[in-house]
């Protein structure tokens, strides 16, 4: 296996394509799959397909493809989602609530184990989702998260607040955070930090509306 | 200017993301970018940023570089963001809910005009939000996309009611749909759909950490 700190990162950011298509394909019972029909799925060609996979070593068969369940375990560990992550989400508001019952989520062996707010009046409340959470002050934080051998957190607070709790998450030891205010946030050493802004999906969605219309 | 439909689905995914640093550097006051620049901050090779800007013809000033405020302007009529979009938002659960009230939303040109639910407690609510719009039962669905001129439609519904209410929206004139349900939806002849599984992030997140780790 090529060592990963050598994938671009585009490349990861297919991966997670890759292996969402390959699932749908397992759910269809198709066993083999051609870089041709995984690059027509997904708008890319044949050639980029091959590319990308050959990151971790020759997984096509000659006259066969790729072995659907075979490449769904090599994407996974590459992709460290082959293991349970224990997840703090930070920020029980709607963005909060709607993550925690996320079925997405755990399927994909993302468990949220604890759930942190500031709001007086949301301590103490139950959140939805497979195992129920109740939700602790932001003040438990740092201790919970040493506890509960936690690495990742989902922010899901106001714009305002989400450097210090970022900070706070980091000091922890949190190594990687998922955030989603609207913003660009500063990393600390050691630590990784993934903004997500959700307005990029209804642009790319207005692009191909566009498109359909020319 | 080459034809859109010239432009490889890659890139327009990362036209967005150079939209969201260009603007970055205006809020700094940048007024010029090299390709060098755009490529470091996203992680992407300069040859990678010169190639995708191409696709709008020629745009660097040789010794000056990208102009910040010229290329957001292109970026935004190539995605189609130059102008408002009505959206129907269907779903007033708690990711409704978050979507209706997030500010990424109307800052990039959506303007959640109408919100449905299935849910006789939802019905009459006002949902948060810039401009707080009463929720409607999806029966009025159909009249009023035609009435308000809305183009987009977010859904947030549960798995179960996603493919239906897609035909619904499709069948009343609505070209696009973002679907936060983790399932792909069939799509009528003349319409797009964009299917985003949350999970993604993460899996990029936790690919970044077992980096960080090796």
């Amino acid at each position: 296996m090529a060592k990963s700190d050598a994938i671009p990162a585009p490349t990861v950011r297919r991966l997670s394509l890759y292996l969402r298509q390959l699932e749908l394909y397992r759910e269809t019972g198709l066993r083999t799959v051609s870089s041709k029909q995984l690059g027509e799925s997904l708008q890319l060609t044949d050639a980029q397909v091959r590319k990308d996979l050959a990151v971790f070593g020759h997984l096509g068969h000659p006259g066969i493809g790729y072995r659907v369940e075979e490449m769904i375990g090599r994407i996974r560990r590459i992709l460290g989602t082959d293991r349970v992550w224990n997840v703090a989400l930070v920020g029980a508001g709607n963005l909060g609530r709607a993550f925690a019952s996320y079925r997405g989520f755990i399927t994909k062996g993302f468990n949220i184990t604890a759930v942190f707010d500031a709001d007086p009046s949301k301590i103490g409340t139950v959140m939805p989702g497979a195992d129920p959470v109740v939700v602790q002050p932001v003040s438990e934080l740092a201790a919970t998260i040493g506890l509960r051998n936690i690495d990742l957190a989902i922010l899901a607070v106001p714009m305002s607040d989400a450097q210090a709790i970022a900070d706070q998450c980091m000091q922890a030891g949190i190594s990687g955070i998922l955030n989603f205010a609207p913003m660009a946030l500063r990393v600390a050493p050691g630590a990784t930090i993934i903004n997500v802004d959700l307005a990029v999906h209804l642009e790319q969605l207005s692009f191909r509306v566009c498109e359909l219309r020319r």
